[in-house]
């Protein structure tokens, strides 16, 4: 039996083996990705991000935990940017073993950066799929960091959630606002601290301004989750226009080493992934993803076949017009584009 | 006079009109990017990177008065991820403009994102040439966030500082690591704050372990610069094997908002454009910086030339076996590509 088909199987090792061929970027991990690419699509892809210090590790735990009483496959992608001589994603690891050790229904995969722009996302991207193909209904996608990742995960996720945690300084207002625009779901972790009704606050505050016609739901403490409003459910089905569209980022309080609020978060992703189905954003979210798989793609092979037609030396006669500044990065794409088109 | 040779003479209005037309990503922005490119490539570019809350718009703003000090024109690019909404880039420029306004020799642009993933970046980098042609002989980037951002400002920028504080956490060291290794020179700001010293400590021991060999100098205070010592200057000029090469990030104390270790690093600012000139590193970052730019154009372009050769029906068609999943992405690219290749 093929590697593939033993994934496919639920051959837990074979899966692991096929995700490091896979991170190894080899040309067999290609033809793998082309293999299981009909077998994917399914899953609910969560992606979990947020400053340093809020807590994300022990919430995608409890997550996971929750989702596992519910019969659920769980993968767990935890994308570490930190270097690798700190082996923070080797630690990552080993806490999280403590829950979830033993349960074979749960599948962790740390990945720590290579260093190279864009690989990381690429990467994750195919672990991603693998996971999908291989059956898990639920992928996590945990990232540290704040910024251009945290972009490229909401792109790769149905359901983006950003956790927030009292008391990590008032610049950090200047982050969140950037990366709110990402959220779907907000977490205020850590809502025993000081301070969390501030931070609740604040997220408020920056939510109204970001949707300025909608209310924004507020969920207090650890209760039972809301019910929608009819309007809210009309808004749901229907009402996209305007920044954000149609779903209105609850915020949810959680202490995630208590297990508090995990109940009322996993129902707000749950209703999250049903609105995604319902408002036909699901799709729109699928294919924009392939479309920029395909792109991606497409640009390789285009930079593959120049590279065939145009000669080493004439491109590094250009190359090096550009290193002495008589010739812009601009006029040399054309001049080496554009057949035999003369150098200025 | 077009409005290039008058931002050639020094024109600060035909300047701030053309960053307009080159943000706005207009085709008469690229015909400007190539007259000016010919004079570009002097000016040296510090790229300013960190955690929020460590006081990097001080901190730049505090190189500034010192730089202009010595005569030299300044220009300061702050690249602002937070959303439009909370008008951060806004906010940002008024802050600044207590300590440098009415100063004819330093120009400020702030940059918000525009959302689109490598467009900010892009962005930045066609505004750094402009003020390079213009003649402004030092540029500094300053970015808010941590992760991909600054990876992609250490490629644009010549010495990159990455701006720490004590007192933000010690999750915060996940970041670190990751950040750490595109530094050329440290900063611990707010060095008056509890935990300064263990802030430096774990800099310096992150330092050792990511440059095992050789020693780390911690600069003490806001004494009298370290001269380097005959081992160093040895180093600077040959030794670039292993990690970092031969130029060890120092890590230098300041108070910003007093103007404490700004001379200190002011001076270690130059050294390190000084060492980038002696061993050859410059032109190699230089050369790097304009091939990815060469790259970006050409995968522009071939991609325009893809398009015109592929009927959009085809393309379509294509695009709809990769959302059906009966094409992966690259199957679909390579179908694409190959001419009347058939579909599988």
């Amino acid at each position: 039996m093929s590697l593939e088909e033993s994934v496919l199987q639920g051959d837990r090792l074979a899966l692991a083996r096929l995700l490091t061929r896979i991170e190894n970027d080899a040309d067999d991990g290609d033809a793998a990705l082309d293999i299981l690419f009909p077998h994917a699509g399914r899953a609910h892809l969560i992606g979990v991000t947020g400053a340093p210090g809020t807590g994300k590790s022990s919430l995608v735990n409890q997550l996971a935990l929750h989702f596992r009483k519910q019969g659920k496959r769980i993968a767990i992608v935890a994308v570490d940017p930190s270097s690798p001589f700190t082996g923070g994603a080797v630690l990552g690891d080993r806490v999280r073993m403590r829950d979830l050790s033993g349960d074979h229904g749960v599948f962790i995969r740390s990945m720590a950066s290579r260093g190279s722009v864009g690989g990381l996302a690429r990467a994750t991207a195919n672990v991603v799929q693998v996971f999908d193909a291989a059956g898990y209904e639920i992928i996590m996608i945990e990232t540290v960091g704040a910024g251009q990742s945290e972009v490229d995960i909401a792109r790769l996720a149905h359901t983006t959630l950003v956790v927030e945690a009292p008391g990590l300084g008032d610049d950090i207002q200047a982050i969140k606002a950037g990366i709110l625009e990402i959220a779907d779901i907000i977490v205020v972790n850590k809502a025993d601290r000081p301070g969390a009704e501030n931070t609740e606050k604040a997220l408020k505050s920056m939510l109204d301004l970001a949707h300025p016609v909608n209310k924004v739901y507020v969920h207090h403490g650890t209760l039972a989750p809301i019910h929608l409003s009819s309007s809210r459910a009309r808004r749901m089905e229907g009402d996209r226009e305007g920044n954000g569209g149609g779903w209105l980022p609850p915020i949810q309080k959680t202490i995630a080493i208590d297990g508090k609020g995990i109940d009322e978060l996993a129902q707000h992703i749950a209703r999250h992934g049903e609105y995604l189905k319902v408002s036909g954003d699901w799709t729109v979210r699928e294919h924009a993803r392939l479309e920029s798989e395909l792109e991606a793609a497409l640009q390789y092979i285009l930079m593959d076949q120049f590279r065939g037609r145009v000669s080493e030396a004439r491109f590094n006669k250009v190359v090096n017009r550009v290193f002495e500044r008589t010739l812009s990065p601009g006029e040399a794409a054309k001049a080496l584009t554009t057949g035999n088109g003369r150098l200025k």
